[in-house]
């Protein structure tokens, strides 16, 4: 990544929003993936951010996903409200529910939110950020495409399945964890392998079953789940959650079903809301999120220590103010994209994980 | 551990109910604890059986449990049932949670079980297990004595902290985890001492924070989550959820208050319940659980996996007809506290902590 280009955050947004309405998807789902991307730009995510644009728009172009699906809301019991994305990106429907889910959740003291048949590639905290921004503790649970096996097994079963965790603090950024039940995410590896460095002992597993710091090996092997049969346990947890529980997809399933490989499953996500204020005798979240704050103090007190969003949100600091450099060469496949052509857009600038080679 | 006494399962339940009244618990916390113990002991999850028994009797003698406190009962919101413990132990708490947190989930869809004031000492499967008996997905989450020291630092923050979660499968046994976020339970650093082992490294580091195997420099010290970060993150989660969320102490709390260092700390336990059958349009158990054990089969066809309660449940079909065998020390203790005696109820069949030694 020798060259590349300064962008405001508007300006990642507008460019977002307007390439993905001239590869055709509509103008709510090109807002609301733009809304993502820019939040993980910001975030510095940045394989959420523009990076992940070419995973929207060849699904899209693949015929795998809808570019206009309008989502639809139905409620499933008093606590428990559906959003069905009609194969949709999961942003949009991520959107509608919020608010229904607030609603429930400050109703009825917990509350969930099953989204259906969306196309997931983006993060998870950021709808857990926004539930705790309106003052609810909140999680969600997706599983993917299967790249991890079970602990003591060598077939793949499980996606990298992320958890995410938000707990609300008054005035300041909510306490908030993403995490993969994977020892690494599946970009993690391509990086590596783009920079020609081998893998972390313990993150994967070759075709064999043999333990592997070879990313070719990797990728045609397993991942490993974090912390051995705890994080494989949470791992199974995650597949039962986003995808029986709520009538979707198990990651192999969604695997199967994306045909074209585009890396952009389809399937379920389970996101819950708790209402703290409702969680204890006149519940009051000033009060609870004070109690919170002597956790963080005896945590941060220690030398060597973070809070998990504390990153995320020094780069948010930064971005604001500085914008983000993003790699010319993702800035050049974009402005392909945002003049309406399309010949394959490249999901690969982090390198092209069959060769290990960069892409640039 | 050369003698021991066999028991049938009922004797172990009558022993430890008839002893619990002995030593001055009422006829409802008696059984409940009973009923705990027993199943245990069943499971052959030792720890948890009768071994726990001086635990419970220890604190009541020290005057830092009830042991006849009816709990009672709050609804805080539609989908939030309170029981207040009120210093007595976790168990009849719980069971009197139960049909109030089934009820709720049914009609709700996600329901949730504040319990607070309550002493525990007892492990997490037994009442998520219960709600999957009912046809309920499951989760609980308890903080207790501070432990583990959070990632990258070296003072202890954290209990053990477990989080379950419990899958019902119709015909069977429900799947089952309940997992401590430390790479190992106290008592499983207790054993290696009595037999002279040393632990495993990754478990723990000493009071300077060096990583360290030798027992008691990690009992000086602290342990350490599983999983690293990712660990350390979920450990956050169950104090923030069984402590701040519901009106509760931080472990760190819970260890102040433990004057007498009885091992039995007093706090709070979130319990959350959501029926499979509102959790999606349609819903119908028996298609979602079909759906599940297509999961459970593409692990348990690899070799070397297996399910996280498989083994407990084996247990007991052995134990069921077999009985158990509990160790002959541990039995003889039993005795003089079922004829009333109290000297100090031994907390340490499975060895000394200070010194290492057995305490047979």
């Amino acid at each position: 990544m020798t060259d590349s280009v300064r962008m405001s955050l508007a300006q990642v947004h507008d460019t977002a929003r307007r390439l993905l309405l001239a590869q055709g998807f509509s103008e709510p789902h090109a807002e609301a993936i733009a809304n993502t991307v820019t939040a993980a730009e910001r975030d510095e995510c940045r394989h959420h951010g523009l990076f992940r644009i070419a995973f929207y728009v060849n699904a899209l172009k693949a015929g795998q996903a809808s570019g206009e699906a309008e989502p639809t809301l139905t409620d499933l019991a008093p606590a428990i409200v559906r959003v069905d994305g009609h194969n949709g990106f999961s942003p949009l429907p991520l959107e509608r529910g919020h608010a229904p889910l607030v609603e429930r959740a400050r109703a009825q003291g917990i509350a969930a939110l099953a989204v259906n048949n969306a196309l997931n590639v983006a993060a998870l905290w950021p709808e857990v950020e926004r539930l705790a921004d309106d003052g609810l503790v909140a999680f969600a649970f997706v599983s993917a495409i299967p790249y991890v096996a079970p602990y003591g097994g060598i077939k793949p079963v499980f996606g990298t399945n992320p958890m995410a965790f938000a707990w609300p603090r008054p005035g300041r950024h909510p306490l908030v964890f993403d995490q993969a039940s994977s020892m690494s995410a599946r970009g993690e590896i391509q990086i590596r392998m783009r920079d020609g460095k081998p893998l972390e002992p313990g993150w994967a597993i070759d075709a064999d079953g043999n333990p592997t710091t070879d990313g070719k090996a990797a990728l045609a092997g397993a991942q490993l789940p974090f912390g051995g049969a705890k994080g494989s346990a949470i791992a199974m947890m995650v597949e039962l959650l986003a995808g029986p529980l709520i009538g979707d997809v198990l990651s192999v399933e969604a695997g199967e079903r994306d045909v074209a490989k585009t890396g952009a499953p389809c399937g379920g996500e389970l996101v819950i809301a708790i209402d703290p204020t409702k969680a204890m005798p006149n519940g009051d979240l000033a009060r609870q999120a004070e109690h919170a704050e002597r956790l963080f103090s005896m945590i941060l007190e220690q030398e060597g220590t973070r809070l998990p969003s504390d990153r995320r949100y020094r780069a948010r600091e930064r971005t604001t103010k500085e914008g983000v450099d993003v790699p010319a060469s993702l800035h050049a496949s974009l402005m392909e994209l945002l003049a309406g052509r399309y010949s394959g857009a490249r999901a690969d600038y982090e390198g092209d994980p069959e060769t290990g080679k960069s892409a640039a």
